[in-house]
């Protein structure tokens, strides 16, 4: 059979799944861009449905469960629904297990009493296992494979009280900031189907975009949890190495240990990040994966003892990265926040960046240290053809001694990042170097399906490994966001963003912003996009 | 010139700065085995450099200098002279700056009232830079090379109040349990003269087991802080990955961050580890090495709160790994350790080893993975040949997918072993997982010079990233210790390490055991080496 044939085969049985009720009679027609309200549409969820994913915060849901508002059995089919309709219009989801959901969740309503645990239904990216649940990583080539284990998340996650429903897309290999493979095809972006989702973990961004849950699970080397929430309005984290246990999950270039993957969440509401955290580190997940540092959740941290309590924190604004000159709608949202957090007695000063296109350098060439020798392996096993361009650039594979140099190289530029960063304390009035950096998510909105996207925005996180949060502050208008006259550039890649520019085309594309703090400040970075959040509400208020 | 004279011409120049007044007149003969208390002998030091070097512990002497008992540079000048014999006695220094040490001494008294901070002078590991001094790493070929900054751990302990007078010797590119290299000569063993002093922190170990130093920081891969303390009965830690800082330390392999190397103390009595750790903490040093985790002294995890609170712990002795037995010093030492927590309360069990030979097949795959190309990059600059046999495998270089398949195998393994040591659970009567293991140091008692060594009982702590300290148990007694009849044995290693016991030849030579936690673990590792020592102290008196 053809690798065309045998992914249409998979998908036509796992299809079987669906529940016929869920089924759309008269989707919305391809030239529909702007789908995020059509689950509002009469006839669509029942107005319980409705009730339960519709407008709830993560804290609020879980608090109307706890005092017995929704049973889980009800909240779980209502996201259920949901999430087969979020699929319908952009193909979001991989693989669904909503039997098994629903008995989970009967489960849990009887045991209720008994634990006082609940946590909302949670959305998993592809890659991460579920017992007994297909799992094909996205590659034709291993179609036919069931999960033999559940990743240590998705268990800690169930010990927590959570109902795991459904998996999502993700790009092929994991490999760029779309969320398209050969298996599942191409998810959209709700806000817009004309652009992507983002990625890699665009299904997730498509689904939560879209309420199909209101909580999920994402992973981030490059951005892969911070462009999908950016490009849906949503809030997430890349937290740093291992905070949150990836053991056991599958990924790419499997012992590429040296620029870590790391698993983060993607939410509606900005308090469904402390949810996360505080439920993945109250289950000591360094029992469980060797690899996550032993730091319980730290309401020190959160308090922003290390940032002067926070009542007067430093922000730096990143305008500009001086590789690619963000698109109108950053710079609007950037001016927005910096009045707002001025408003809120907060200081806000310039982030000069540190060496950017040499952050990204150094990325890109672990990304391609092997010469792309895993994903050709994986491509072989079906004769799929390869999707994306990150590996198309005949990098040739390192030795581990030329490995060993690029790790050399890298840590050396950590640690003159760090040192950058810490003698800003001569430009602040806090007596602290910079509280965060602000810088926007990407360089351009959404990208056109297929185009062209620059890394070096969140990619330097990754590099450095800091703690990075998303927070949406602005959708692409035509009227606002004219496309400025521009003739000089900082190079292609600038150029390349500023040509796709196209305010028109990408109308009501989400922009956002990242709050980037230092390595293993997770709980500070979220306490500073709340902080962030809330004075952004209250100034547009 | 050749390599001789080079190496040669630099001692001479070095040798200068040797105090004429610190010259033995009459050192001991060489077939003196037993040098340990030399410098204790009259004329050897002033009754006040007896008196501080002697015998106080490292607290006991921070506070007697707090207390104004001695000033800071009477400690210096006492600990230079002792130093000065010690390498006499066992060739164990490498650089010593001790004008430096006194002008900082005269600083630390000048403003002693106003910071209030003050540390002993400490020794530290050739491979750690200090500003403006000699700086080879070993190699010949560097001869000429002055250190252009600090190390952060030498900033932080200048910044603590300590004063650095020494630096110490090392194995050949840090690569082997000896301190032997072509630079500056073999390292003796101050027990016994016959036997080595272990390594890679050789000289660290000779130092201080004659108080020329009483802490010390050297550096740990496979076991280069712990046999060195361990074969000169001194206390010491291995900390997981950069919990104290390694950046701005040189290294072999720089860039090999898949098995970490990391920084330890190496002290005269137990109470120096948690000095050195609340000390280097205090400091925050994740703000000066980005790969130091942000964790905190905590005063919970010393106090044992994750560990029933101390009262019952309990652990599990490794009586033999597997490949190699333990020669009779050690299991006369974890015999008495084990009366001695069970006089305490304590409840003890048999820790069943998990793969010790894979453990240490996977560890020296990393060591060997650049196929030695480091090394002979260093050898080559001057021409000088190898030493130690760490490298003499032949073993190719990988390629950087073979390393991630290496890096990939060793995260499953680390995670199968957490597992392991979790499901020790139904084993004890705590409710708890065995609280540590104690297992010997090494299979035999310190080796003669180019002697065979088995890494097993200290690397597999490496590969799984332990916390790991040193307890001083025993010293070969050819009375209580005779070499057993054996004819059968695990195999090559086990029979190697038994041929070479010969408890005459190595009288008096210590044998030391470890407390292993798990990871991150420092400070309840450093508590329950206190109680085990405590234990110890009592049951024997």
């Amino acid at each position: 059979m053809t690798w065309q044939g045998t992914a249409s085969q998979f998908l036509q049985e796992r299809d079987k799944a669906i529940p016929s009720e869920y089924l759309l009679t008269l989707p919305p027609a391809e030239d529909v861009i702007d789908v995020k309200d059509y689950p509002t549409l009469p006839g669509i969820l029942s107005p319980l449905e409705l009730e339960i994913t519709q407008s709830l915060t993560v804290t609020e849901l879980l608090e109307a469960i706890r005092a017995g508002k929704y049973t889980a059995v009800q909240v779980t089919q209502a996201f259920c629904h949901r999430a087969t309709v979020a699929h319908q219009l952009t193909n979001c989801l991989t693989e669904f297990f909503f039997d098994k959901a629903t008995l989970r969740a009967k489960e849990l309503d009887d045991h209720f009493q008994k634990t006082g645990k609940t946590v909302v239904p949670i959305s998993l990216k592809d890659q991460i296992e579920v017992e007994g649940t297909a799992f094909t990583m996205s590659y034709v080539g291993w179609i036919g494979n069931k999960a033999k284990h559940n990743a240590v998340i998705a268990d800690i996650l169930l010990a927590q009280g959570a109902v795991l429903y459904c998996r999502t897309n993700m790009s092929q290999g994991l490999w760029f900031g779309e969320g398209y493979n050969n298996v599942y095809g191409r998810t959209l972006n709700p806000f817009n189907r004309n652009v992507t989702c983002g990625g890699s973990s665009g299904g997730e961004g498509a689904l939560i975009g879209l309420r199909g849950s209101l909580l999920g699970v994402g992973s981030d080397i490059g951005g892969s949890v911070r462009i999908p929430a950016a490009y849906q309005a949503l809030y997430g984290v890349r937290g740093s190495y291992a905070r949150i246990p990836y053991c056991k999950a599958s990924n790419s270039c499997e012992g590429q240990e040296m620029v870590r993957s790391v698993l983060g969440p993607l939410t509606v509401s900005v308090d469904g990040l402390k949810t996360f955290y505080q439920a993945v580190l109250g289950a000591k997940p360094w029992e469980l994966d060797p690899w996550t540092p032993r730091m319980p959740w730290s309401d020190g941290a959160y308090n922003l003892v290390e940032h002067g309590g926070g009542d007067k924190l430093c922000f730096a604004i990143m305008w500009d990265d001086g590789v690619v000159k963000p698109c109108p709608p950053y710079e609007r949202g950037m001016k927005e926040v910096k009045e707002a957090l001025l408003g809120a007695g907060h200081e806000v000063i310039d982030w000069t960046p540190y060496k950017s296109a040499e952050a990204r350098d150094l990325l890109m060439r672990f990304f391609t240290a092997d010469g792309g020798y895993d994903l050709k392996k994986q491509l072989a096993l079906s004769g799929e053809p390869q999707l994306g361009s990150i590996l198309d650039r005949g990098t040739p594979e390192l030795s581990a001694h030329e490995l060993f140099d690029l790790c050399y190289r890298r840590s050396a530029f950590v640690k003159n990042s760090l040192d950058y960063w810490n003698a800003t304390v001569n430009q602040t009035s806090t007596g602290r170097p910079v509280d965060a950096i602000i810088a926007p998510a990407s360089g351009g909105p959404p990208q056109p399906h297929d185009g062209f996207m620059w890394l070096g925005y969140t990619g330097f996180c990754n590099l450095n490994d800091y703690t990075s949060s998303i927070l949406p502050v602005a959708q692409v208008d035509p009227e606002l966001d004219p496309k400025p006259a521009r003739s000089e550039f900082h190079g292609d890649d600038d150029r390349k963003t500023y040509n796709q520019y196209d305010p028109v085309f990408m109308k009501g594309a989400p922009c956002s912003l990242q709050i980037i703090g230092k390595k293993y400040e997770e709980e500070a970075v979220i306490r500073m996009t709340e902080i962030a959040d809330a004075a952004l509400k209250k100034y547009r208020a």
